[in-house]
């Protein structure tokens, strides 16, 4: 089914201790349409610059992404520039330019109104609630945020969140959002807002997704375990579109589907963070993304126990 | 099958966010011990003082655990006070008194001896070299330690590793003990000591477990989500004990086998830290743990995919 995907496409120059990028295609939309496209067909929709060269739309168009909705602005691209230590889990931001994100507020077509699945990845949450107004009955939507809107505008995220079926956000913005420490008091809390589906990710130490029920249903999943992990940035938008694009092909939204779907999106970011900005996705095969999932089934595997 | 367990008893004072509690009976040893009793009978080797009460060894003595290895010495037990903040993921210790335990140097009986299963839970790694010293061709022996002796005794801990089947560990241990911050680099390095089998411990985000092979076989896990963590004390005393529990109940040490143990060690940790000192253990039945283990499999479940 249709797949809409909303955030940013940017320029990011980034260094881990495992080498270095300048200007390399990034931003959460493009990581999440490039992961989702492998199951699904996407329809993006971002802001570029005109350092954006044709050549780049093209190469979407070829992997199943539509620009349609890629709106082109004079000026130059979302810059981000930052930097990972060991600790690859914390990225540190050295340099932020929104350049034509300034004033980036879509106006869908009405074909992308009419998207049955969507995506708002991070962006201004103001961005989120305006798509999400155009939106005509969609059927499934899922948002992604980050600290920085929980700083400065969090009554807005939680706006947001209210209206959504699932949120993806990660441990310590869960903690941010719901003022609790533990995981499992914060997603009680964060179910009070009529939201359905917590996604909590968890890093190099994998996922939990929880389903709004009495009590909620949980389910829990570690990450690939990686030796070489050489650029962590765009994991969580890959994860994102994983999911999101394995549901949009399902078109089911049911306990079964969604689980396979965090697979699928745990299995896309273990492909994406093993080289810097999108060059992983470019490179791999089908076949690389079904041995990734059957060496995964191996790793979690464990028989029966009569105890 | 007979298991050994050798390691401290001692008396520990407690405080954390959800309560505290003052020479609580603990250590080691007797984590894994009460753990591994539900599986397995289990001989316990350790050393009290004179304020070790009959009562308690009568009460072991009921659970299953052998303590005629146990020793007796004029003085007081062993005793630590510690504290946990809301990260209970680390303790911080506040006072050690090492008190009967400064000479503690077991000699174990000729029974003792020909144990099948042998955890040496954390000690000094002197005495755990002693006791590996007397053992008469064992089965399969686990060793557990701690960042204390790799400050202090590295090249000691890493000798009796090269003598042990199995080695559980925490994540920031086998770091500091490897010098490598990559986790499965870490792992390659430490199967060159002829060590079999490495289980990671990473507290709330589960375990890893390794299989010397080219290459190296992993088994993933994560925890059992819980919502009241009350005292984590004794939680990898806990998994080492009903994972050697298990072990030494089906008698068969291959893969299929340590991964169920591994499972059983991680639900044994979970019901551990819900309540201070031993006080789970205590009072759960074997119904709880058969719960427990079906609300994981739910937690773990997911179907098959075909991409």
């Amino acid at each position: 089914m249709s797949l809409l995907i909303v955030g940013s496409v940017a320029y990011d120059s980034i260094k881990t201790p495992f080498g270095e990028v300048d200007r390399a295609l990034g931003g959460s939309a493009l990581y999440a349409s490039m992961s989702a496209s492998f199951y699904s067909p996407v329809n993006m929709v971002a802001v570029v610059g005109s350092d954006f060269s044709e050549k780049e739309s093209e190469y979407l168009n070829s992997r199943n992404i539509n620009t349609e909705g890629l709106i082109r602005k004079p000026g130059e691209t979302f810059f981000w520039r930052g930097e990972y230590s060991f600790n690859l889990n914390e990225a540190h931001t050295l340099e932020t330019k929104l350049n034509v994100f300034e004033d980036f507020r879509p106006k869908l077509s009405s074909k992308l109104k009419k998207s049955q699945y969507v995506f708002l990845a991070n962006i201004d949450p103001d961005i989120q609630m305006d798509v999400l107004d155009q939106m005509v009955e969609p059927k499934f939507v899922a948002l992604d945020s980050m600290n920085l809107w929980l700083d400065i505008k969090k009554e807005k995220v939680l706006d947001v969140i209210s209206r959504v079926d699932a949120l993806i956000i990660n441990e310590e913005e869960i903690r941010q959002l719901t003022d609790e420490y533990n995981v499992l008091t914060a997603v009680k809390k964060i179910f009070q807002t009529g939201l359905k589906y917590l996604i909590i990710k968890r890093g190099e130490y994998g996922v939990l997704f929880f389903e709004k029920s009495e009590p909620h249903k949980i389910f829990s999943l570690p990450s690939y375990p990686l030796e070489v992990v050489k650029d962590p940035t765009g994991a969580g938008d890959s994860f994102a579109g994983g999911f999101m694009g394995f549901l949009a092909k399902a078109d089911q939204v049911n306990e079964i589907q969604l689980r396979k779907a965090v697979v699928i999106g745990t299995v896309m970011a273990s492909i994406n963070v093993e080289d810097f900005s999108l060059n992983r996705f470019k490179a791999i095969q089908e076949e690389d993304i079904y041995k990734r999932l059957e060496d995964f089934r191996n790793i979690l595997h464990f028989e029966e126990i009569n105890v």
